[in-house]
């Protein structure tokens, strides 16, 4: 029997292996030794899907059939309103229905890269853009943003330091994963300007829209005037309406060359999932109570991670202004070993945590080593255990460290 | 206001638009005028969804939460079994759920092709396969099948002649859409040792495996000895559960590369939808009565739909062996022109048909514009119907034609 080796595609290469996963096996081999891990690693919440959702799904159609490629008209006439609610003046044309927040960066990715093109994404930034981008052969040119800045934007210099005669999109989550940082209408007004000046798209990631405090207010790309060419923006209820699985995002645009070859990207692979869309809708425009406690429930459970984050001993954090995330300093020198030991090293009263060690969301080679991305997904009173493990944790690790 | 025009991705020039998309205004147009159409246009099944599945989205989870990239580890197991009934030795770690078999199709594709490389398939083939080729940004290098051969795999020496050094993979779907070809072993056989020499890919879209009629049973790319290496199944339960808007489908493989590259790109989206895939589940083992039925129903519209067009003066048919696809050969220059006409300028008593020209199923100029395919997706009273007005209107074009 022959066995051929046959070389896959130079994708290979791209596509790096997230340093979250490399960890799942020691998390696994904790719980197997009966070790209780708290999971502050994944953006996956503990909140109920939002109930208009989840009644919506006992009454599938007859025929689950495909639906149009754009999704569902009934959808996307929610999302206008929803999009009217927030200020944003859009039409259903605008507005294309996609397979989570995910498709529609592949999709946006695929409509304005070539393989080769460079695209900018300001770091850290969500791992998993790097599969996406991987996916589109193109290539990310991070612009580094900082702790002490509470990793706001880069300055403009910084921009214009990475672009290029390749260079085709910036690309950026707002509110920020891992960062939780919101961006300034000034700022985002410079990188506008800079994006015009350049004729580059704007690919804005903003499924993290609802979750701002502190009197924040996420500002959308489709706002901006000037650069209705440029902009593609990325949404998403999984954040949302705690529906992570339901995988319904959107894409919206007003640039129609944009648009119609992001249709046939669509057209090809039919639609998005039919039941689903229909549980959405029920859920779009009138779930705000719902919205509101959680939101509230979110902001608490920040405020509690920042103050007692900061009351561990030299421990820095950026003071998230959105989403769910808080970047963590640690006084350790590579958090991955760090996130490695407490799973399989450390326990408190049979209990340990497993946290995102930061390099991941660094392009730039080692950025980050001493961070932590900790997603405040958890209740509170899981989120103080938590945290007092971290504290035991990072008393006995640094002292060990120093024997 | 400054307004650019940013180049696109070179993608907008590979993708081309479907014939059967440009038809859709004149369709809407036709209803407009209270003209009712037949549509044998698409693979949209009239048949109900399988009842197990209906009755399983009932009872989403409190939390819809994010699954496992690979699919959900229940779902795995009941397509473990599934397969096994139909002859495969599988492991769950060879079957990835995806979102659709078009999701398993641009994975595969991603997998094992980089921008550039070549992709040999026999046409006619699923025209989608053109928008997903553009995505992984390699090239199409057709093989022709015909009609006089029932669409049957074109000889080896065809495939001889499209390899060369960039080729990477063999694609075809089998039972065949648009052909409904159902392949024999022997000329499968020649096709793997061909893979085999040339080191290729084999990329098996089977996701009409259970529609298969006159004896004929479809053989899977995996039943073959030798090719573990090269062999990547593709399948979704879209047709066979008539659950095309569930979005579920599998990516299967025994080359532990691809598998660990198409993992990768599953991490990056995160997962498939979790509702659809516990409705799935609840479906895959124990819906074989119902697939008796529906199988039972197609095999008479077959019958139906061949004998008919048959009967019609100067159409030539190919007698398809599965799916639920059927190519005829009609008796004028241009389907296309003809399909157009069919819906502005005919009707029989108020009713017109809407068919797929069949040169968007060809990447050969010129090829295929004699035929349509037609679906025979609708119930026996409609499909009379449908072909009383397709013999009315060939009659009336050629007639008109001649003059």
């Amino acid at each position: 029997m022959k066995r051929t080796s046959i070389p896959l595609s130079e994708r290979k290469n791209l596509v790096i292996e997230s340093p979250i996963r490399k960890l799942v096996p020691y998390a696994d081999a904790a719980k197997r030794a009966d070790i209780k891990v708290y999971h502050l690693n994944i953006g996956q919440p503990d909140i109920e899907t939002v109930p208009a959702m989840r009644q919506a799904y006992s009454r599938p159609p007859e025929i689950i059939a495909y639906g149009p490629s754009q999704g569902l008209p009934e959808l996307r006439e929610k999302f206008v309103e929803y999009y009217q609610r927030h200020g944003l003046n859009l039409s259903m044309d605008n507005i294309y229905v996609t397979s989570g927040g995910s498709e529609a960066i592949i999709f946006s990715l695929m409509a304005v890269t070539s393989p080769g093109d460079e695209i900018i994404i300001p770091e850290p930034y969500y791992a998993n853009y790097n599969g996406f981008v991987a996916m589109s052969g193109a290539k990310i040119v991070p612009v580094t943003s900082r702790i002490e800045d509470g990793f706001h934007l880069p300055k403009i210099e910084e921009f214009e330091k990475a672009v290029g005669p390749k260079t085709k999109a910036i690309m950026f989550s707002n509110p920020g994963n891992p960062s939780g940082a919101v961006f300034s209408r000034e700022r985002l007004q410079e990188l506008v300007a800079f994006a015009r000046r350049h004729d580059l798209f704007i690919i804005s990631d903003e499924v993290y829209r609802e979750f701002t405090y502190e009197g924040r207010t996420a500002i959308s790309i489709m706002e901006f005037e000037g650069i209705e060419e440029n902009a593609v923006m990325v949404d998403s209820v999984s954040k949302r309406y705690s529906a992570c699985g339901a995988r319904i995002g959107t894409l919206v645009s007003r640039n129609q060359e944009v648009l119609d070859l992001v249709l046939r990207f669509a057209q090809a692979r039919l639609c998005p999932p039919t039941v689903d869309q229909i549980a959405v809708a029920a859920a779009v425009n009138n779930s705000d109570a719902y919205l509101e406690q959680v939101r509230f429930e979110y902001k608490a459970r920040r405020d509690f991670m920042v103050k007692r984050l900061q009351a561990i001993d030299g421990v820095r954090v950026s003071s998230p202004e959105g989403a769910f995330y808080i970047i963590a300093e640690l006084p350790v020198e590579d958090t991955e070993a760090f996130a490695v030991w407490l799973l399989r090293d450390f326990q408190l009263d049979g209990e340990t945590l497993m946290v995102a060690p930061a390099q991941g969301f660094y392009a730039s080679p080692d950025l980050g080593k001493k961070q932590i991305r900790l997603a405040y997904v958890l209740t509170r009173d899981k989120l103080e255990r938590a945290l007092r493990i971290l504290k035991a944790a990072l008393a006995s690790y640094t002292q060990k460290s120093r024997v």
